[in-house]
């Protein structure tokens, strides 16, 4: 029998992103089109069902040999019916997408959130290959993730799990509040955003840093101040990696993970980051809970989101 | 084909209870033993297989139609493989307690950590019943946990998951030194020896207080007082709840589980301590995190355990 493949379809805002990945996830080919945002709904389906069928068509394979659909997508999902219920940056409202797919595809069809479905992708074939039980976090604009538990993706009650962003992990006296709302989310200090906002506020305070001769501070400045001994700059990787620590070591005694991975721009930083956020992981953590267990840099990059829908087919997570 | 039955150990230091369930959980037989402790490991082992024995002789079931046997055991184990590594109340050191049953009873024997079993109890035939995914925590001397996705217990990487006590939960300022050497554990303060050191503290430091007339403080007259109007008793409690709903409100956005079961001694305050977790909880958790998820009493009891050592063969909790 020929080779069965995995097609994965990543939805962002502005490009749609497909793979072919084997049973082991290496991924095979890709290819990328516009997702013609503007154009509405019906577009947008009719773009993802074209590219799933495109890059089967230009690679070596038979559409015969699709095992299966998987796609990521940001927004708010039901994903045992395989529903968009609405998306923040794409115009899908109470959308079939799983029923439309599978309808036109032919094949079996399972949708998730990206965020998910980037950390199953790294953790089925990424920096957690071959560990059933891995942590992920994105730290971009916001601060995301996804928990792997059996080499499957968590979903919780209503979709939330994951969210690590949204832990408010900062204490009262020092939380400020969350795009969500809430006091003191890991987000509004470990994300790119929140770095920026110490570094803005750090120099309108008029605290001595070269950041203050910078016009658009960007996260990587701050970083790279640090990295350069600027102090205010570094007290502000510090704090980032600080809470990033202590929400590790809070999800070690409840889900007991063997790895912790990293992704997004801010993960940039590297081991200057990485190390300070191992630090803070030792010393809150109960000594059996961190024996072992591993806090490592996301390998996939942009990959992660169509390597992990393709791994939604093979792990079947309904 | 006769009816298919499940029987659940529950090792305890002074008792062994034995109990026989049928495929939905419920309880049809009790039965209890002494651990005899003191006569040694081989004691233990032959008191064990004996329990599961004289209980279905007992019933009105034949030793044929037993499934398996279920054992729930305190201390650090080799889940898998079925060995007791060591415990603290029991004189057992790298025992295979698994072979041994097996070869002994000739059925399917599975083990695993007593505060898991216990969730698994009421998750499954309790408070839980009919729901997947469930975080129990049970408030006694510590603050021990249990964590259920999909109706099946987990684990963790080296056993450590669902050690929800040690959730690095007060902040720095505040937190002092756990037994197991880390600082600001949730059961500093939201266990029964948390919430009477407190008391002890207040009381040391002359605050006005009922319990300054108590000889031997025990959390339940601290929680009494506190109902009674004592403010100092009250702020404590407060203290307890409050960092029993932080630590909920950042386990809803890793797992987001339907339902927070919360059982033993301290769990007995009820409605009062409840409305408090509660409160704390709402404050802190995203919003859609946080929708229908409730935070409810565990209603097994001393029977959780049982229960859920018969419940890990129905459920195969390997």
């Amino acid at each position: 029998m020929s080779q069965k493949i995995y097609v994965g379809v990543d939805v962002g805002g502005t490009a749609i992103k497909v793979g072919i990945c084997d049973a082991e996830g290496a991924l095979l080919h890709t290819y990328e089109g516009p997702t013609e945002t503007s154009k509405g709904a019906d577009a947008i389906l009719h773009n993802i069902a074209q590219y799933a069928r495109d890059i089967v068509d230009q690679s070596p394979f038979e559409w015969e040999q699709v095992e299966g659909v998987g796609v990521g997508i940001a927004g708010f999902l039901d994903i045992p019916k395989g529903f968009v219920k609405y998306s923040a940056n794409l115009p899908l409202k109470n959308v079939d997408l799983k029923g439309f797919l599978e309808e036109k595809l032919q094949v079996k069809v399972l949708i998730n959130n990206d965020a998910n479905v980037a950390a199953l992708g790294e953790a089925w074939a990424g920096a957690g290959k071959g560990i059933g039980n891995c942590v992920c976090y994105t730290l971009g604009t916001g601060v995301g993730g996804g928990i792997i538990i059996n080499g499957k993706i968590v979903e919780g009650f209503s979709g939330m799990a994951g969210e690590l962003g949204h832990m408010a992990i900062v204490p009262d006296l020092e939380a400020i509040q969350c795009g969500c709302g809430k006091m003191g989310c890991l987000e509004t200090v470990s994300s790119a955003t929140g770095i920026i906002r110490m570094a803005k506020d750090a120099v309108a305070r008029g605290d001595r840093t070269s950041l203050s001769t910078v016009d658009n501070i960007m996260a990587k400045d701050v970083i790279d101040a640090a990295k350069e001994g600027d102090e205010v700059a570094a007290r502000i990787v510090a704090r980032a990696a600080y809470y990033l620590g202590r929400s590790m070591a809070q999800i070690a005694v409840v889900l007991n993970p063997e790895c912790f991975i990293i992704g997004g721009g801010v993960s940039k930083a590297g081991e200057y980051l990485f190390a300070q956020i191992r630090e803070v992981f030792e010393k809150y953590t109960q000594d059996e809970a961190k024996e072992n267990v591993k806090i490592i840099a996301a390998i996939l990059g942009n990959n992660a989101g169509v390597v992990g829908a393709a791994g939604l087919i093979l792990k079947d997570n309904k």
